[in-house]
């Protein structure tokens, strides 16, 4: 059991200090800028909320900054204790943002798409772990493994590398279901038409490598259909435009392999 | 039970046999222009193999069409009978394709990815009809109900908007999926580390709409994450165009709405 305070209210804040007191953690304080939003989070966690850095408690073995990856700095600036381990959670910031702290301190970063409205098996949720100090990558990698199954040492640059590709994986994914939903509505049609496709496209790459069953006319080099929906979005110039790319990627993907 | 002969071999052919096999129906000839594709398939489905159209038997009350869209209107073209229900499965092709056939024809369409290494469950396949009078949408509801909890009766235009948005929603996120998988393997990763977030991203689309749960840079329209991750792609100006495309898609279209 580790003494945590929690610095940040969104998303995954809020999942994690879920997770963390779920798995028997003790949440002294959750900080936000804002009180309301501070106290909000902290009410479920039984948690005291403060919005103001200097009310940070002492207590703390692990302080855990979960804010806006522009918002990481500022607080690592008006951080006041030089010995106590300090981490973030963001994908893309490396360890030198913590500057003047570094003598412990680390990344705890869980891969997943967090929204408040969902409950996330955390469980499930893979941890990426980084620590400034052996001591303090085992320290984090026992708090991981508290909370999760999978738990991974990364090093800044693999951690950016996948962040990156999480973005293509799940935050493009998920908008180009935006984008068919969208098509559908235009043409009264239900987005539950699509959802069964929308599963099992999932459920396939979670067995198969993705390009061993990449289907669709632009891997068959379908010319035919391809233009026909090309002349479909023909009053969409943007979705022609990620229409057209991707499409022209997929075809040049699977010629060279 | 109706009386089949299935014309085509690929995945949605031997997918759709299959499920029209198992719900009961007789499966009398699989037809493909290469013998042992047709032998193939016609092993499995308990149906006799041919490649000469002018082998088809009288005896089926439908003939399904199931071959790559460009290839529809040759066989089209050589279907010798007048008087019999005769149908394809393309989204993108509209009825007008059936030419001579007009008297009995419809679509039969089932939406979903198919690939032969992986089974699919049948029932949960929206199967999207359109016949050429009422009796003949009535014959294919019947059908498709026999098959599917899901038979909707969509026009040729529908259909091909809903082929439209599959490919974004199945066919782009899949490779996507590979974008994901050829970055982190570049960078020695495992793609494991990723699948626990698609399957979370595509599990939050069925019951959610897409656009209540976008995550990621930008939606927040954090340009200090998004700068990073476009110079992490320096290297690779494909993915750096789709990274670009996609990002400011999805943030003019949470700026609009």
């Amino acid at each position: 059991m580790m003494k945590v305070v929690l610095l940040g209210s969104g998303n995954v804040a809020t999942h994690l200090g879920q997770a963390l007191k779920s798995a028997g953690h003790q949440i002294l304080q959750v900080w936000s800028r804002t009180f309301e939003n501070a106290q909000q989070l902290a009410v479920s966690l039984d948690a005291s909320p403060i919005s103001d850095l200097e009310s940070l408690s002492e207590e703390a073995e692990i302080y855990i900054i979960s804010v806006s990856d522009n918002a990481i700095p500022a607080v690592c600036a008006q951080f006041p204790f030089q010995d106590k381990l300090i981490v973030h959670t963001s994908g893309t910031t490396g360890l030198d943002v913590f500057d003047g702290h570094l003598n412990r301190c680390g990344v705890f970063y869980p891969l997943q798409t967090f929204s408040k409205q969902r409950a996330v098996d955390f469980q499930k949720v893979p941890m990426l772990i980084e620590g400034s100090s052996t001591n303090v990558t085992g320290d984090l990698l026992a708090l991981a493994k508290s909370l999760s199954h999978k738990a991974v040492i990364l090093n800044s640059e693999q951690r950016k590398a996948l962040h990156v590709a999480a973005v293509f994986a799940c935050n493009f994914s998920n908008h180009l279901y935006s984008i068919a939903s969208e098509i559908l509505s235009q043409n009264k049609m239900d987005f539950d038409l699509i959802r069964p496709l929308i599963e099992e496209t999932a459920a396939k790459a979670q067995t198969f490598n993705p390009q061993e069953v990449q289907t669709g006319p632009a891997v068959r080099n379908d010319q035919l259909t391809l233009a026909k929906h090309f002349e479909f979005l023909k009053d969409q110039p943007e979705l022609r435009k990620i229409y057209q790319l991707m499409s022209q990627h997929i075809i040049n993907f699977y010629q060279k392999s």
